[in-house]
């Protein structure tokens, strides 16, 4: 017989980008930083000895968390550790969210938010994006209205890669009656310039928490490490209640403190990517492909017959991302490779069109 | 103001044992193994490399869960990998029991159960043990009344260490309406000639999942690895729907292999363990302290004014564990230690008693 509560036996899982066994593929489709991890979180890796092993870690990383909050001048109460982003994601529902109470997205976006919310027994609330992919004018009124708890928006967006800008999210903060989950999985790769940094919401708003996660800025996706920044009423909950006692390894917060302090070396392979993103841009312009601007690790190109150029391209062993989905299904996500990568890339695609 | 859900706000968390940073104590109250890691699990760490935490990790752990169905004569489908064993204890509440369900638990047992289940607004239905820990004869009717969908059984039980035959966890599973979870956090612990193996459970009983962890037997309670074992009915809605996209990390998955194929060099610990135990529960019988029959790596001991034995070992820089609950108010929890630390014990309760 079935054991499983009727939501989840409704359900459909979360299905993970392809990840080939084969080392020989040019892979451009799950947003991994294309450069390694620092040769200081390495080294560290390295020296870990079993005893490390043998102990319970720290159970709230206090250690990860004092680092993390000088990082963004925030207190360590302003900061929980999570077997990366994803955790983070789960525990704002598990702690925000009563079953059946909605959650918010805009649309399209991240994919596993409506997955979570399913799990939760939680319907989704999807408000459309504008057609250059901005949140509209009327977006915290129409969460407000549907009753919801808890909103994600993810910034810089994906798939689009395009980036709001803080004063925006500072107006749907204000307006939104639940909590705004920002999910800056990618923020590493916006242009320095921008100076965009969002963490200084959370002295003003008590209903903001930040999504930071090492998988990509930090070239760890393997490691699950990530952390919640927002008002210490958000962060305590989750802390001391809804988390896995022991939700983060000693050695990932070991490896996780390394990056951080250490993060010049990582951001020299941000630097890299982003001279990437603005090459990759104008040739794939050249090629007719035209993207939205990108302040992430990735392009959205628009393609005539998207689908098919996506299997051609898996055929010569090159991996980009397609969504068949209303918006996307003329879109390639492309993830910003190696200079390398993105050339293979470039001469395949002027074979196929 | 406050955003949490009303049972997180009403609700209290799960208070972990004490982890003194001073390395010079001796710490005997959270049930690790003594002993170093395998030589082999360290020389897989130390020569894992940048592309390893560079890339998302598989997402199923599917070469760890065949590496485990091989050891356990089972299929891969029947194999869940998971962040610990606390993530199984959480993701078979969130799978099978409905928010306000009840789950079920021995009365006392690991203290973690009912806080996980406060997490998903579910109440506690507890049966207490007989006086011998055994589990009464009508403790499944009793789940079943209450309409129980989930029942947490610890075996090796905690705190007891009294191990209860697969015969009589054979007849609760036919019993029970729900699921049996048999957690099995300490069964390596268990005497080899009693051939102890609830795994042959999981052909008879779709309802049997039994929780097994590389914390304890494998002294790697710093790494967060466990797995599940059940019926492909059981796994499949965890795997696939519940769990975290990618729920335990690139690492833990290879030191995960390389444990349960070096298990041979985990099992030398496992049998030092076990003599440790049989010495320490004559040399505390001898001192007035009477433990019941343990075959986990820890001892219950029954003490006249056992919380203040516990404070003046902790003044003297011992750690064991005392709970401040029904019936065991009068009683340490003695995790075993190497022969150095049990001595230290010893000696200090020499002189204390």
């Amino acid at each position: 017989m079935s054991y499983e509560r009727k939501n989840i036996a409704a359900m459909t899982g979360y299905t993970p980008g392809e990840q080939p066994d084969d080392g020989k593929v040019v892979k451009l489709n799950t947003n991994e930083n294309p450069y390694p991890p620092s040769e200081s979180v390495l080294k560290v890796l390295h020296g870990i000895g079993g005893e490390v092993l043998r102990r319970y870690p720290p159970p709230t990383a206090h250690k990860f968390r004092k680092v993390a909050a000088e990082v963004h001048k925030l207190q360590a109460d302003n900061v929980i550790a999570t077997n990366a982003g994803d955790e983070l994601l789960r525990l704002a529902i598990t702690t925000f969210v009563d079953p059946r109470e909605p959650i918010g997205t805009a649309e399209p976006s991240y994919s596993l938010y409506p997955v979570l919310a399913d799990v939760n027994d939680s319907p989704t609330v999807r408000v459309p994006l504008n057609d250059d992919w901005s949140v509209p004018d009327d977006f915290a009124k129409r969460m407000n209205d549907a009753g919801v708890k808890l909103t994600f928006i993810v910034n810089p967006h994906a798939p689009s890669g395009v980036l709001r800008p803080v004063a925006q999210l500072a107006k749907l903060a204000e307006q939104l009656d639940g909590v705004l989950l920002v999910d800056e999985a990618y923020v590493d790769f916006v242009d320095p310039e921008l100076d965009h940094d969002a963490t200084r919401l959370i002295a003003d708003f008590d209903n903001v928490l930040i999504l930071r996660t090492l998988s990509k800025g930090y070239s760890m996706a393997g490691l699950r490490f990530g952390y919640g920044l927002g008002h210490k009423t958000l962060i305590e909950p989750m802390l001391t209640k809804t988390k896995d006692s022991y939700n983060t390894d000693a050695i990932a917060q070991r490896l996780a403190i390394a990056a951080l302090q250490h993060s010049n070396e990582a951001a020299r392979t941000w630097q890299a990517v982003r001279e990437e993103r603005t090459r990759m841009a104008a040739a794939l312009a050249e090629l007719g492909l035209t993207c939205p601007p990108s302040q992430s690790n990735f392009l959205l190109a628009t393609a005539d017959n998207a689908d098919e150029l996506y299997e051609s391209l898996k055929q010569r062993r090159i991996f980009v991302r397609y969504f068949d989905q209303d918006r996307l299904r003329d879109k390639l996500r492309i993830t910003i490779g190696t200079p390398d990568q993105n050339n293979a890339l470039l001469e395949a695609l002027k074979e196929l069109l």
